[in-house]
C-alpha cells in the first residue's frame, strides 16, 4: 500500500531488485488503470508479498503528450516493467503500443478494445479526446451534485445521528459496532445513494423512526461472533479503551448476547434482508445490498442494477 | 443514473427502443467492469443521453456458475445488447465468449487480457478463483483496516471539527464553502488518506493548528467567481436559504469577497499549493492533489504514486 511503502523508503531498495512492476500510464486520473490492475492482481494472491512474489505498481497520471509517454515508457524498459494504458487519443495509444514493441516491454491497451466494442455496437466513432479536454463541465451536471448531496448526506446520517430524517434516506443499516456500518455507507453515498446507519446497542432503545420507514430500504448487518471479536479487540487497543469498557465491548460473552440482541430485532422485521459482512470487503457487502435494493424497486425477472448514460 | 431512471420507471419503457443495451456480467462485484464501461463512454459523451443516442447498461454481479451465464446472455441476445464481462474461471469465460459468437453478439473479455500479460510478465498462472471464492479474508487485513480508520477519521473532521487533532491528518483540504472540499475528502479517505478539510469563511479566523502543521500536507482550492456562484445559488435554493443570509452567501461581490480573502491566506502560506478545481469532477481533483502528494513525499524525477501488492 502506499503508506506503507511510504513508512518504509529505506528498505524499499531492496525490494526493487526482486519485486516486478507494472506501469500505469493514462491520459487522465489512471483510477481506471489501478482498478483493473487491482482486480486482475486478485489472480495472483497465492504468489503475492506474503508469498515472496512482490508487486510494484506505478501510476502515471494525466500523460497527456509524446514526449512524457516515452520518458516513462523508456524507464518502464530500464526496471523490466510491463506497461498498461488508457490513452484516448489513438495517436498517443499508437504510439505507445509501438514504442513498447520496440523496446521488448510487454504492453496491454486497457480500454481499446472496450471502447472498438461500444463504437461498432453504438454506430459512432469514439471522440479520441481525453477526460477534461472536451471542456465539457461534467462538474455542474445534475448527476454530480446529487451524488454530493448524497455525501454529505450520508455524513450527516451517521452512528445514529438525526433520526428524525431517517425516512429521507434511500438505504438504511442497522448493525452492532463494527459491523462495516460507516464504511458502507460512504461507499454507497459515492454511487449515489443517501444512506443512513443506525447502531444497535444492547439494551439501547433504537429511534422509533426506525421502524416508521419503508421496511424495504432497512438491511440488517450480521458478523461471525468470533471475527467481530478480533475486530472489536483491535478498535479497543487502538481507542485506547481499558479496564471495564474494553472488557464489556470486546468480551465474547458479550459479543454473543449483543449479536443475538440484534438477531431478534431483525427477526421481528421481517422485510429487512440481513447480510452476512463477514470476510467481506466493503466493496462485497456493497454489491449485495445495492443488487437486492434494485430487485426490490424493479422487479425485473433477472437481478440486475440499470443505468443511463 | 440509476435514481433518474427510477423515479421514470414509466417513461422507460419508451427509450428502450431506441437506447443501445450494454450487459455487464461478472463473477464478482461488477465494479471493475463498471467503472472501465463508464470511462469508455466518456468517448461517446458527443452522442449520448442528450445528443439523442442514449445508452443503458445492465450490470450483473455475483455470476458464478453458467447457468445463470447462459440466461444473462440470452437475454443479451433477444435485447440487442452487447456483452461485456469480468469471470475469472477460465471456463466461465470461454463459455460466455462462445455462447456471445454463437448468438452473434459483440462480446469484450475486460481483464483477460491484463490477467494473461500480467501471469506471463510474473511467470505464475492466475488462479482462476473469483473473489471471494478463495476463502482469503482480505477483511482482516491491515490495508482493510487502515483504510476503514481513514474514512472514519475523515469524517470526525469534516468542516473544521476537531482542529485540534489537524496534525494526524495525511492532507488538509482548505477553501471556502462549495470548493467541494467534503466530497473530495471522503473520496481521498477511501484510497486509504486520513483528510481534515478546513473551510475558509470571509471575517473568520483559521484554526491556529493549520499554521502549526507540516505545511506540505495543506491544499488549497479554488475555484472561478461565477462558476461557484452558480453553485451557491443552486446550493442555497436547496437548503432553503432565505433573505440576507441567500443573498450575501451567493451575491456576487461577496463571493468575488471570499474568494480574495482565501487568495490571501493562500499567498502567505507559499508552500501550499492551490487547487483549481473549476470544471473538474472530484476524482480529476483527487489525481492532481495525490499526485503532488506522492511527488513531494518520494520527490523521485519521474512523477508517480507507488503501491506494493
Ligand atoms: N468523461 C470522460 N470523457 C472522456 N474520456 C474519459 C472520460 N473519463 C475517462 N476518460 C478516458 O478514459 C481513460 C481512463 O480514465 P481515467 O480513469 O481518468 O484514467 C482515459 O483515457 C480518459 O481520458
Ligand atoms: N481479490 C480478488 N481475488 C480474486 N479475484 C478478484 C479479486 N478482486 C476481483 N477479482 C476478480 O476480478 C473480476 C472483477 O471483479 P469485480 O470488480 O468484483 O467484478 C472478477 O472476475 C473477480 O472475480
Ligand atoms: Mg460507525
Ligand atoms: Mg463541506
Amino acid at each position: 500500500s502506499e503508506h506503507g511503502q511510504e513508512g518504509n523508503d529505506d528498505d524499499y531498495g531492496v525490494y526493487v531488485a526482486t519485486a516486478k512492476s507494472i506501469y500505469m500510464v493514462s491520459d487522465g486520473t489512471g483510477w481506471t488503470a489501478e482498478h483493473s490492475v487491482s482486480a486482475a492482481l486478485g489472480q495472483f494472491d497465492h504468489c503475492l508479498v506474503d508469498r515472496g512474489c512482490p508487486v510494484n505498481t506505478h501510476l502515471f497520471s494525466g500523460i497527456d503528450d509524446a514526449e512524457k509517454l516515452m520518458a516513462i515508457i523508456k524507464q518502464a524498459a530500464k526496471e523490466g516493467a510491463m506497461v498498461v494504458y488508457t490513452l484516448a487519443d489513438p495517436s498517443m495509444a499508437e504510439s505507445a503500443k509501438q514504442a513498447c514493441k520496440l523496446w521488448g516491454i510487454p504492453s496491454t491497451d486497457i480500454l481499446g478494445p472496450i471502447t472498438e466494442a461500444i463504437a461498432s455496437h453504438l454506430g459512432v466513432s469514439p471522440s479520441g479526446l481525453p477526460r477534461g479536454a472536451s471542456g465539457r463541465s461534467s462538474a455542474l451536471s445534475e448527476e454530480y451534485f446529487r451524488r454530493i448531496e448524497a455525501v454529505e448526506f450520508t455524513i450527516k446520517h451517521d452512528d445514529g445521528a438525526l433520526p428524525q430524517s431517517l425516512h429521507k434516506a434511500n438505504i438504511i443499516l442497522a448493525g452492532v459496532s463494527r459491523t462495516g456500518k460507516t464504511p458502507l455507507s460512504i461507499y454507497l453515498s459515492q454511487k449515489g445513494y443517501k444512506v443512513a446507519n443506525v447502531p444497535i446497542v444492547m439494551g439501547v432503545d433504537l429511534p422509533k423512526t426506525l421502524f416508521e420507514v419503508d421496511p424495504e430500504k432497512v438491511f440488517g448487518l450480521t458478523i461471525n461472533p468470533i471475527v467481530l471479536q478480533t475486530i472489536r479487540k483491535a478498535r479497543a487497543k487502538s481507542l485506547g479503551f481499558s479496564g471495564e469498557a474494553r472488557s464489556s465491548y470486546s468480551e465474547m460473552d458479550y459479543v454473543r448476547q449483543e449479536l443475538e440482541f440484534a438477531r431478534r430485532i431483525f427477526s421481528q422485521n421481517p422485510v429487512w434482508p440481513v447480510i452476512e459482512v463477514t470476510g467481506k470487503a466493503i466493496e462485497e457487502t456493497a454489491a449485495v445490498i445495492l443488487r437486492l435494493y434494485h430487485d426490490r424497486k424493479h422487479k425485473c425477472t433477472m437481478p440486475r442494477i440499470s443505468k443511463r448514460y
